[in-house]
């Protein structure tokens, strides 16, 4: 498939940019309270667009920088162009470029790299998962006492219920994880590193390749209420199936 | 000196047993609840403690498997052979030995090694602290606002306070990482990558090694009073310095 070998591409073409820039000193403003854009972000999504309108000028396309082309279309490239902003400007290596591919509301394909940890994870519909060309599947983990969960916190989306539910979290599981990349987070529970992950305050571009991903590793993938239907809820857990049910009646209320 | 090189050259010899045990399957048993300990963790200290008895028969040897050799030498190593066991356990590859080396309670060299991401960290009291051979600082991060803090939760000190102040500190910061490696924690302080660490329910051979290497960095580590004799306090905070006046008022309570 031609969309198919332009994200791999694509991928490529972006993790080099930010493994260039990985590390040195950058210009940060401020998107919001603590949201920190950097110039390699804005420019990465520039270079992603402009590749994506020349190849496939009628597809839409959806980037956290909220540009929104050919939003009528019904093929689509959704993409975070840079996941794990504050970690890229603190040179922390947990940052990715995230890319999906959508037709008619179908998740075809995703990549999730991280050019620093040389990690490039592809989910593909119905053929499965892989990372660095090999295959890879959700742990077999049965209970949350012997589970490691990845979460985080979003500034805007904070509350009394976050916190309470964290703690809740940490008391049932082995241990907990912040790692602040969502595409990461959701490609380790696809390797079966972590579980699950579950965050609140994340977008469609954050979690679009990720979670195929997840599901072409044999993992399981909903908002907080276990409603598949998960995409633009602002809202997601995956594990590995196993753990799903007991996650959904701790963070449910959430 | 003598006991430099052999730390140099223990701390290598063990990074190389735990890369090649690193994603293998492992016999985990329980050690008191959430803790476990793998035939990695102990095989390591055996290890460790045989090389040390014969180049080092008088002096002192304390590890996190309780072993506590020749203990009223007033010459030590403290190690932590495998740090971030439950990371280990998970193939998350946050995961290290530390080993570290005292004279007359003052820490001479230290070594934090993760062989996974081949980041070898060294501080030598008096002479600075360094990453893979290149000289490395702590951050000039000034406002709490702009600060990436890492911390983490110990199963066996949690209570009501840890999880108040948890949130205010997370509320006061750019953003928070939990990576569940109290010496990469402190390494990557030293790094500059996270501006400050704070951590309840350690012990001295998890931080030996690390607290030395942040401060030869330029950083400063204290107990949660700022007491500079924090060793055996089992609670820890280490920044950038500029940051630990403001990160005393919000912990000294916890």
């Amino acid at each position: 498939m031609f969309e198919y070998d332009f994200v791999i591409d694509l991928a490529k073409s972006v993790g080099k940019i930010i493994k260039e820039n990985f590390r040195k000193a950058l210009d940060v403003e401020l998107k919001g309270k603590r949201d920190l854009v950097t110039n390699v972000d804005k420019s990465i999504d520039n270079f992603v667009r402009e590749k994506i309108i020349k190849a496939f000028p009628s597809y839409g396309i959806v980037t956290e920088e909220n540009v929104n082309v050919n939003s009528n279309s019904n093929k689509k490239f959704i993409i975070d162009p840079l996941d794990g902003t504050h970690n890229f400007v603190k040179s922390f290596p947990f940052v990715a470029v995230s890319i999906a591919y959508m037709e008619d509301e179908t998740l075809k394909f995703g990549v999730v790299y991280n050019p620093i940890l040389e990690e490039f994870f592809v989910g593909e519909f119905g053929k499965g998962a892989m990372l660095n060309g090999k295959s890879i599947s959700v742990s077999k983990t049965k209970t949350l006492e012997d589970a490691l969960i990845a979460t985080g916190f979003v500034y805007a989306v904070r509350n009394e219920k976050t916190f309470s539910t964290f703690r809740e979290v940490l008391d049932s599981v082995l241990s907990i994880r912040c790692n602040g990349s969502a595409a990461l987070d959701l490609a380790y529970v696809a390797e079966g590193i972590f579980d699950g992950y579950y965050q609140k305050g994340i977008h469609i571009w954050d979690i679009a390749a990720g979670s195929l991903i997840v599901k072409e590793a044999g993992g399981y993938v909903t908002d907080f209420s276990d409603n598949e239907n998960f995409l633009n809820k602002n809202e997601v857990l995956a594990t590995n199936k196993l753990l799903h049910g007991d996650l959904v009646k701790m963070i449910s209320s959430f």
